[in-house]
């Protein structure tokens, strides 16, 4: 079954697509359907980031669900606002849409869509619906409220501070690999079934990552402020740059504290990877880097999914991998940049 | 002289472009450099409003030069904004970009953003910069502040309201239709020089059209809360059904009360155009329509650069543009619609 979207129209879409959609969160005093959303934030700070996510630079429709691009187009945009120490509120969502694509498909991106909105409690508010003339073109804005003196920002790291990170690196990675080899292996091939057995961990982490609502909520919870934190989604060694630029500071990593999952080292010992490298300039990892002081190491070594993977230092010291063997390298941010 | 965007590369790009952008809102606690950006809004409601803008579709860079389009993409926004008779305080950009664009292009660009952000008041906060596989996208979030009281929606017009609109229509459409054929008639022609003289005005209104925040400025000193109000970006006839139809009302719209440049009449007859037709279905002219309750009638009246063009009836009554001549004809939304 396919409708084409002439058949509704711009205005028509946006309805059909949006009409049952309702506002849970106190913040969202009115969405989609007027020139502006409007929002109520009179305690909380506001916190706002945005996305653009671009049909053959960002996600290859070929093995990527539409449902799993509209759930991971919203889940990547509440990440921000975690690293944030916030909590996503609301988000608009723009779309620019070839004659290539259905209102079916445009039903199945939106129930990825939604499916995030209620797993992390967040309003769909507005957004902007157009044609384009080739591939899919996904914009998404995200606002969040954060209190006023726990907002994290990147530039807090300091000297002796423990450097952290959530669940395991490179798996993303891994996963976008694995969905390559298996796409070129098919090149059309009718009776052609994808190898994926054993691996579902490693395309889950590429398809449809989950934002680290968990790891707030715990912090929170533990009463710890981080001193500062992103989220991983260039790569470890990108974002541990920026912090240590922005804070002014330097830092130890250690190669053998890194978090990465059986399931990663054996695809990329398979693709003849080095799985350290795929840890530290594999994009799309959606985990949290954050900083604390020293003298949380206790609480932050018993947190759930939570690994101490380094320090820092100061900023003379410079920013070193810190090897299995005892050596110093120095770090560097070759990772997944989708400028270069 | 040409500068290759992977010469910087993305986080170069984006510090090379925002590295003299400073915050003056009071609103604007914390821009561009973090996950997100962190804005403050204790006292008033927060209006958001986004746009998607993609070359090919909505501008065609043959002959928009990239200065007017960074300050077109931003005006258009802060348009949606004085439309809920807010004040836009902050935007966020976000480009997709081919290697067709050097960093000298996006220079252009930012200079228009930035200087329609000075001459509105509002603060660069924050965006997104990737490679594209084809084109320009363009993707402009604006957020905004507006008192709880006095926020006006589409869907407050009351029978017997007086409809009114500001400045002129279909000048902006009429400036589209000359490039559009001076552009077909250069045609590769290398001493081809396209004839703009005394058109400068439809030029204007395609190439650079402002948003009203005087009209705004003025409702509040004459302390009109008009019941209803939109931007006209899709023209007159679509943005008019818009708040009929939210607000449940009829309305009887004065052919002879449209108002219309004097150029724009002109090139509608060299184009063998309706003007009317033009003034309903013409888009981006960016005005404000609005409606107040016919007690204002003298307030309004006497408002420089406001038009009172027709009145709300009660919805049985249906929805209709009364000719020169006394006919009626029901109204209909056959205007720019990038979706059909």
């Amino acid at each position: 079954m396919r409708t084409e979207i002439s058949t509704l129209g711009e205005f028509g879409l946006i309805e059909h697509l949006t009409k049952n959609i309702q506002l849970k969160n106190e913040s969202s005093l009115k969405g989609v359907g007027d020139d502006a959303a409007v929002l109520h934030y009179p305690e909380k700070e506001v916190l706002v980031t945005t996305d653009l996510l671009l049909e053959g630079i960002h996600f290859d429709l070929t093995y990527v669900p539409l449902k799993h691009l509209g759930y991971k187009s919203a889940a990547v945009n509440f990440s921000d606002i975690y690293a944030m120490n916030g909590q996503p509120k609301q988000i608009t969502v723009s779309l620019g849409i070839s004659k290539r694509f259905s209102v079916e498909d445009l039903e199945d991106f939106y129930e990825g869509l939604q499916l995030a909105c209620e797993v992390y409690a967040v309003d769909l508010v507005g957004g902007d619906t157009t044609s384009s003339l080739t591939g899919l073109t996904i914009s998404i804005t995200c606002i969040g409220e954060g209190e006023k003196d726990k907002i994290v920002y990147r530039n807090g790291a300091k000297d002796t501070d423990l450097i952290c990170v959530s669940g395991d690196l490179g798996a993303a990675y891994m996963g976008l690999q694995l969905l390559e080899r298996e796409k070129s292996v098919f090149d059309g091939k009718s009776d052609f079934a994808p190898d994926f057995a054993g691996k579902e961990y490693l395309l889950e982490r590429q398809l449809k990552p989950e934002a680290r609502k968990d790891i707030v909520e715990v912090l929170t919870k533990e009463g710890i402020v981080p001193s500062s934190m992103m989220d991983i989604s260039d790569g470890l060694a990108s974002e541990l740059l920026h912090i240590c630029k922005q804070s002014q500071v330097g830092c130890r990593l250690f190669e053998e504290r890194i978090p990465i999952d059986y399931q990663t080292a054996v695809m990329a010992e398979q693709f003849n990877l080095n799985v350290t490298t795929v840890a530290l300039s594999g994009g799309e990892d959606y985990e949290l880097i954050f900083t604390v002081p020293l003298h949380q190491h206790d609480k932050v070594s018993s947190m759930k999914g939570v690994h101490v993977i380094g320090h820092i230092t100061s900023d003379s010291l410079g920013r070193y991998l810190v090897t299995r063997d005892g050596a110093e390298i120095e770090l560097k941010a070759q990772g997944w940049n989708s400028l270069s």
